[in-house]
C-alpha cells in the first residue's frame, strides 16, 4: 500500500500534529496523528516527537518531507520566515526553510504577514498552505476556524490578499479550563445546538463588549437558565457570534463564506454566519495535504 | 491599640482576602492580607483560612464580622441571595446571610442582580458595598476595575441601578499566563506607559473584535515592535481600551466617572478614559470599609 510513496506532509500546528504519507498525485496512503502540537512538546523537542510518530516510514526508504503550520514559528522548531502579502503558492514554494533532521530532507513553509493601516502586523501559519489546497477564487472570503482563527480574502491566481487573525478558539479553551466560567460546567458528549444558538445571539448582539458579553456564561448557570452540561456550548456560541459579526462590520462578502477546516468546527460557523445573514459553504476534505503536495511540487522536492 | 475594636470587616474577593479590624466610627485599627482568594481556597476551607488570618482578634473579645465579595458565590463558603436592583444598603442590611463559624456573629452580605432587556442576568458581589462606602450623587457613573470590573449607575438614596461586569482582569490573567501571548512576554516591575497607551488605542478602536485585537500583542512582538518586558502592558491597554470604547457605546456619562478600587488599575481606567475623551475621578480610599461598616450598623450588628 506504500509502495508509491512519494511525501510526507506534516501538519504541525498549536495544539495538534499530524503526518501524512502521500502518493502518487497527492493520494493519501496513511495518516496519523499524535497530541503533539508545539505548545505541548516539552524542551523543544521536535525531532523525538517526529522521529517517534513516522520514523518507520523513513526506514523504508529516503522520503521528502514538508511541513506547515506553527512548527515554524518562534516557538516551534526553526523560525521561518514570514512573506509580505500578498503572496501565492509558487512565490512561497521558492522560500522553504531547511530544517536538520538526521539525514532527511526536511523542510518548513514560509509563514504570510500584512500590516494594517493602523500599523498593527497580523501574521499566519499553515492556513496559507491549507488554502492553496482549497481551490478557491479570486475575491473570495474563507474562515478557517480554530485556535486561532483566520478571515482571508484571496486575490489573483491563488494569491492571499488580506486577513484577520481572532483568538476564539483559544479564549474558548481559557475560558473552559481556567477561569471562573469553566466553574459551572459539567462537559458532555452531546453538542447543545440552542444553546449555541442563543449564544451566537448573545454575542452577535454583545460583540462590542465581548468581556462582557462571555460573562453571560457565568448567569446563566447561576440562574439556572441552562444546564451544567450546556454551558461550554453557550460560550463557543457567545465567542463564535462574536467574532462573526465583529469580522462582518469589516468584511464585505459578496459570494458564499468558504469554511475550511474540522468539519463540526464549520458547521459551528455555517450557523453562526446564517445567524448574521451570510451563507456559506465547505471547502473540501483534505485541504492540508493538497497544498502541502503544491508546495512540494513547485518547489521539485519530488 | 485594639482596644475600641467594635468589628471585624472582610473584603473577600475572587482572588484576594483582607481583613480589617474597625472602631469607633468606623476607623481602621489594622488589616491583614492572604492569598487566600475563593478561588485559591481548596476544598472549601474557608474556616481554616479565617481563622488563621485573625483569630487572635476573636480570642480578646467577641466581635462581630460582616464579609463581602465572591465569598458569598457558589463557589464560596455559603451562597447569600442575589437582591433585585435598584437595591440600597438599607434594604441590603436587612438580607445579611449568617454563617457558623465557630461561636462568632459571621455574616456575609448579599449580592445584586439584574436582568437586560435581551432576558440575559448580570450579577455582583462586592462591589455593591465598596459603592455604599464611596459616597456617589444620584446617576453618577462609577467604574471598579478588577478581575471583573464593574460598570455602574447610581439611583437615589445610594440605590444601584444598572451596572455591567467585563472579565477584563481575568482575560489579562489567563492570556498572560496560560495563552501563546505569554510566550513572548517577560516580566517588568516597571510600568510601561508608552506600550499601554499605545494598547488602548488598539484596543478602543478593535472593541468590536478583541478576540483579534489581542492577537496585535503577539505581532507587535513578532515584530520586534515592542520589547517583550513591555508587552504585558500593551496587552492591558487593549484589553482595558476595549473595555472602555465597548462599555460608552451603551453608557452616556453626563459627569466625571468615579473610580473606585485599587489606586494603580483605576490610574490605567483614568487613563483609558481620557483617551477615550472622558473625564473621571477617583473615590477615596477605603470605600470597602465604609460600606461594610455602614451595612453592619444598618444590620444592628454593632
Amino acid at each position: 500500500m506504500t509502495d508509491n510513496a512519494t511525501l510526507i506532509a506534516i501538519d504541525w500546528g498549536t495544539s495538534n500534529l499530524r503526518a501524512s504519507l502521500l502518493g502518487h498525485g497527492g493520494a493519501i496512503l496513511q495518516t496519523r496523528s499524535a497530541a503533539g502540537g508545539v505548545m505541548a512538546v516539552p524542551n523543544r523537542q521536535f525531532a523525538q516527537v517526529l522521529q517517534q510518530l513516522c520514523g518507520d516510514w523513513l526506514q523504508k526508504r529516503p522520503l521528502p518531507m514538508i511541513a506547515s503550520g506553527m512548527i515554524g514559528s518562534r516557538q516551534g522548531w526553526v523560525e521561518a520566515p514570514y512573506l509580505d502579502c500578498p503572496v501565492g503558492p509558487a512565490e512561497a514554494a521558492t522560500q522553504l526553510t531547511p530544517v536538520p533532521f538526521d539525514a532527511h530532507r526536511f523542510f518548513i513553509a514560509p509563514g504570510l504577514r500584512l500590516q494594517r493601516a493602523d500599523g498593527g502586523w497580523d501574521v499566519m501559519r499553515g492556513e496559507e498552505t491549507q488554502l492553496w489546497g482549497a481551490d478557491l477564487d479570486a475575491d473570495s472570503v474563507a474562515v478557517l476556524p480554530g485556535t486561532h482563527s483566520k478571515w482571508v480574502r484571496m486575490g489573483e491566481r491563488d494569491s492571499i490578499k488580506d486577513f484577520r487573525t481572532f483568538m476564539t478558539g483559544e479564549l474558548y479553551g481559557l475560558l473552559t479550563k481556567h477561569s471562573i466560567l469553566g466553574k459551572l460546567m459539567q462537559s458532555s458528549e452531546e453538542f447543545a445546538l440552542s444553546a449555541f444558538i442563543a449564544g451566537v445571539r448573545q454575542g452577535s448582539i454583545g460583540h462590542t463588549q465581548l468581556a462582557s458579553a462571555i460573562f453571560a456564561t457565568r448567569t446563566a448557570g447561576l440562574m439556572h437558565e441552562l444546564p451544567a452540561t450546556q454551558l461550554a456550548d453557550f460560550l463557543s456560541g457567545i465567542l463564535i457570534g462574536a467574532e462573526v459579526a465583529g469580522a462582518l462590520t469589516e468584511w464585505s462578502v459578496d459570494a458564499p463564506v468558504v469554511l475550511v477546516g474540522d468539519e463540526a468546527l464549520c458547521q459551528r460557523y455555517a450557523k453562526a454566519l446564517e445567524l448574521n445573514g451570510v451563507a456559506s459553504r465547505s471547502a473540501p476534505d483534505g485541504a492540508t495535504t493538497a497544498g502541502q503536495w503544491r508546495l512540494a511540487h513547485a518547489a521539485g522536492l519530488y
